[in-house]
């Protein structure tokens, strides 16, 4: 019988976000992420009634303080309580400052886990509990992080000290001691050479340290310790910690390279996947909607794992009384909402959705109650209508936001569906979607223009592209949209990662899977050319040496292991395999040979896997599920557990 | 020059209000206060700018973590950091899970004082400070306390242990150590002796206490050590804790009994006022708004203390977007209304009005918002409609309650007033005032009844005390109340202390000073016959023996040292002395000396005292205020520091 930790739902994720989200660290400084930020309920009871057939004892486990009254009697927590046979009533009350008020309890019957409500003393919800969280002993509050020791690839001498090169990310403590106890040097961190190396620019740094300090978690590969000598260091190593969600897919091809791409982009993805999808392991160690939207993409092609993607749903969502749009961003909002369509037809569990619930129709109505006269979205003050970092005409309500309001419309549509929730939704994207077209299609020029209020008729790419892959456009029209824009070298590129996934996403959409096989080489293949052993924030082929670390006018403020740049996998997935999950059992396939004719795969579906081998043009199929279905081209097989399915293509 | 810890404005009070609440300890368990517990901001920031004449250094003191953000560069917290003459913008990130995040602020012109602005990235407001916390070395998340060693009045053995009396309530910290280490005894505490030596029903235990262990902190004034003799100890003392608002008033008359009332009142007061006015140091150790409105009008007389009504207020009503009545009940969220009226008119601070004002008018929206069509304030689902422990008829809108809604008005269009803000509650309370007098006032009865839906048409005096007090009922009708409720024995009487003082004050707003004057002796006088050190929760004449100290069913459930008993300070002051403020420097004076004909009484006004010295008819009076003015009966006196006044009465 399953027996959880059990939280006030939501609370987990808000409380381990806001550590995740103070973790920033920058020369010396802390940097907790600068938007408001929502605080866990300190004060909570959990209820719940059973009808005993016998006499039991029970035990509440918490940190938290607080009784348990059964029946109307009151008992201290973290002691056994025996409950005589018959009708019984439970409230657990738990309040912390501290901790996050959990409990767990164990009896026969009576124990913690999703059936308990627990209540706010303002509302009473279904209680949350992850399958993380499963031993009495080990408590909620904190991280169950595993660990790995990494030694060193190399220990060198420089002028200056010794550089250690651990060979790979680190996201961990350094474990080093010296000979000499009375010995203190300073360490130097980087993610590259050039930053360990440069003792005033890196990032971290811990001063005089010595034997048996405690050294703060960091993010790193090489460690410079300064005037050090070889001689000095009596060891050294580094506890790499990281959140065990175990990779289920793997991917060999014919190309090396390619294969290359494919693993650097899981290591990467893997240090950016904690419990929760940050952005990157040095900078900002945050939790950012828009990064998180594209790491759900790649998801269901590494993990498949459907609880961090809940508690990243959660964590930025925060409580119920949304008082700021995510991350301060207008369109961070939008593409939470659409994520969560995402997340449902990939793992179409429907009682987080109905705990969700509130939030979703919470942010719905925030959202509703800032359009203009026209129904277009538009930002209160101190709101982001961020889209890009881009030459953008952001004169009054802008396309790409529009496209982003509508694509949240379709998403509620789908969801009230499954919520048997009455449904405003269509009715609302058809309508936005013709003021769109009426207010932002350019018949001139054949695509949408950023704002009509400028009277400036701009275009950009982006609004673009979310209309491409939003399919707000028509046939006729997008067909214009990617003659005029996308394929259009005449309009200013995209520049930033974040929106090239945007751009290549659309250009799997279109069947331009010949652009999106030459970006792999160009953009991912060259950074493994230039030494990365994972995916930087962003690469620029026409700079040199260490401008490459540089960014936002910091010699070393580029992050060089960052989740948005793992998206090689998900454009391999879905549009070189070409798998796609259309239903927890049932997948589409379109591999696509002339890129791929040799490989071997395997890709989770659900809580089982699909492995792929092709050879000689013979894709030959075998999957764990007992049974299941795949698409290709215009029929559908049935697939088995116990017969492996092979095609001609 | 000033210089103080700063928080989020109301976040120092949420802090503490939250230990405060959480601090209920009730036989080995803890209970948390059952309601909605709003939480501080846990990551705010702080700004200020500045044009220096020269450079200066500035240190910011922090447990919060952080950095200084100045004219763009960012600098670690608790280092000094030097700053160039000219402009200059400062930025202080500050973010915790556990602390308050505040700071302290040194240097020769930047410093932390009201004129920072403080931001939670949803608004941005003037930061919040405490004359208590001005030491850069005592952070704001602890609590001032003062403390005092008390020894034993009396230590015996009895057949089951021994028994000590502190002679005294002890809030605070029992010292005791054994001859021998390895002895350990369970300490049982009491308020009565009773309780202390009932080992199975007292509140307070300390199970196997060997010397060296921490004992809890608690309220008591016995501990009987179970199974020990006298030899078995070495050391006996306690700690008492107290928040030193210091006590500005004494009185002292001919009547010795009323010297006691008033002494016991004032203990009673002290012990109950610590960082918030609570209800009672044994139980339930929360903060009511209710209980609080009572302390109120005990202050003026006792501390004048500015501050501790401030943060009560502020602890009291939570963050600004409120999702709950305070305390779970409608009519404790009116009377914290009604009490910033009171507050004004005694302090007159406008800062503190203009940083409370968001969260008065959320108030009032939020009870704006669940009025019926009559406009009467209606509960919602889980509001708590209270008034009072009384049979009432409490059918759709009752009476009472809108009587407090009428006054919350009237408190309103004050404020609104002293605020310059547009004033909506005139109008309202008028039409409010026509309806209440059209729908509850019975011709026949001559009275209001509690509720007209039922049909019933019953009357208690809860309502018709409010009418009184808040002069609602026009002069005509308040004859025929006194007539018909108060004076009739026939209505119900008021069972509980909580509306005795209600009461009280009502018959001192009809000059029946009489029965004010009766009842001291006989209540509280009777507490004192029966041994009471402070005053008690209640008190039933008519009980005998060990009875004294049950309550709510539970045999030692009655509080010993409850706020709301010490109200003979406020009826001795503003109707025997008849001291009343009017403003800052201004009373209003009218002694009753048919009760009492020789007194001697100091006052505090404000920052000053007003000493009264009244002997053969002839009231001398001096004072510490510059210049002041007394109104007597018709007539307006000129105080002056300089020189007493004498008044032949």
């Amino acid at each position: 019988m399953d027996n959880y930790w059990i939280w006030f739902f939501g609370d987990f994720e808000i409380y381990h976000s806001m550590k995740q989200n103070f973790s920033r660290e920058e020369r010396g400084y802390d940097w907790p992420a600068y938007w408001h930020t929502d605080t866990w309920n300190t004060n909570v009871k959990f209820i719940h009634s059973y009808d005993l057939d016998k006499e039991e004892s029970f035990h509440v486990t918490s940190r938290a303080i607080g009784h348990v009254k059964m029946n109307g009697q009151k008992f201290p927590l973290n002691q056994n309580i025996k409950c005589s046979a018959g009708h019984v009533e439970i409230e657990i009350i738990a309040a912390s400052m501290s901790v996050l008020p959990s409990v767990f309890i164990t009896g026969d019957s009576i124990r913690s886990d999703g059936t308990w409500q627990v209540s706010n003393y303002l509302e009473t919800i279904p209680a949350g509990f992850s399958s993380l969280y499963t031993d009495p002993a080990f408590y909620p509050d904190e991280i169950c992080f595993s660990s790995e020791t990494c030694e060193p690839k190399a220990i060198n001498a420089l002028s200056g000290g010794v550089l250690i090169d651990f060979g790979r990310m680190i996201d961990g403590h350094l474990n080093v001691s010296f000979k000499d106890d009375s010995a203190a040097f300073d360490l130097c961190f980087g993610e590259s050479v050039a930053e360990a190396t440069d003792i005033k620019w890196c990032y971290y740094k811990e001063e005089h340290y010595s034997n048996g300090k405690p050294i703060r978690k960091r993010a790193f590969r090489y460690v410079f310790i300064v005037t050090a000598s070889m001689d000095d260091i009596l060891s050294i190593s580094a506890t790499h910690q990281f959140v065990d969600v175990p990779v289920r897919s793997s991917f060999h091809s014919d190309n090396k390279e390619l294969n290359k791409i494919w693993d650097v982009s899981v290591e990467t993805y893997r240090l950016c996947s904690g419990l929760f999808f940050i952005d990157g392991i040095k900078r900002d160690r945050w939790i950012w909607s828009g990064d998180a939207y594209q790491s759900y993409f790649v998801n269901p092609y590494v993990f498949a794992d459907k609880e961090i993607e809940e508690r990243t749903i959660l964590a930025l969502r925060g409580n119920k009384e949304i008082q700021q749009h995510l991350n301060t961003i207008v369109d961070y909002s939008l593409l939470w909402v659409i994520s969560i369509e995402k997340h449902m037809r990939e793992y179409a569990d429907t009682d987080f959705l109905k705990s969700l619930w509130p939030k979703i129709t919470a942010m719905m109505a925030f959202c509703e109650a800032q359009k203009d006269e026209n129904g277009f979205i538009i930002g209160r003050p101190d709101d982001w209508i961020f889209i890009d970092w881009a030459e953008m005409d952001k004169t009054g309500p802008i396309c790409a936001e529009q496209v982003l309001l509508y694509a949240a419309y379709e998403s509620m549509s789908y969801l009230c569906g499954v919520m048997q929730a009455e449904n405003v939704y269509v009715e609302k994207s058809d309508a936005l979607k013709k003021k769109i077209n009426k207010y932002y299609w350019d018949d001139d020029k054949g695509a949408y223009i950023d704002s009509f209020q400028s009277g400036k008729r701009h275009i950009t790419r982006h609004g673009n592209i979310f209309a491409v892959l939003f399919r707000i456009a028509g046939e006729q029209r997008t067909e214009q949209i990617i003659r005029n824009v996308l394929l259009n070298e005449d309009v200013a590129p995209i520049t930033t990662p974040y929106f090239k996934f945007f751009e290549l996403d659309a250009l799997g959409q279109i069947g331009r899977f010949d652009l999106i096989w030459s970006q792999l080489f160009s953009y991912w293949g060259g950074m493994l050319q230039k030494g990365a052993v994972t995916f930087w924030e962003q690469y620029d082929p026409s700079v040199e040496g260490n401008e490459h670390y540089a960014m936002y006018g910091d010699p070393f403020g580029k992050s060089l292991c960052h989740a948005w740049s793992a998206s090689p996998i998900y454009f391999i997935g879905r549009y070189l395999i070409g798998m796609q999950t259309l239903a927890p059992d049932s997948v589409s396939l379109d591999p696509h040979i002339e890129f791929l004719n040799q490989f071997e795969c395997v890709l989770p579906i659900g809580k089982y896997i699909i492995s792929f081998t092709m050879l000689n043009h013979k894709l030959t199929i075998t999957t764990t599920m007992k049974r299941g279905k795949l698409y290709y081209k215009d029929k559908c097989y049935e697939l088995c557990r116990d017969a492996s399915l092979t095609l001609d293509l």
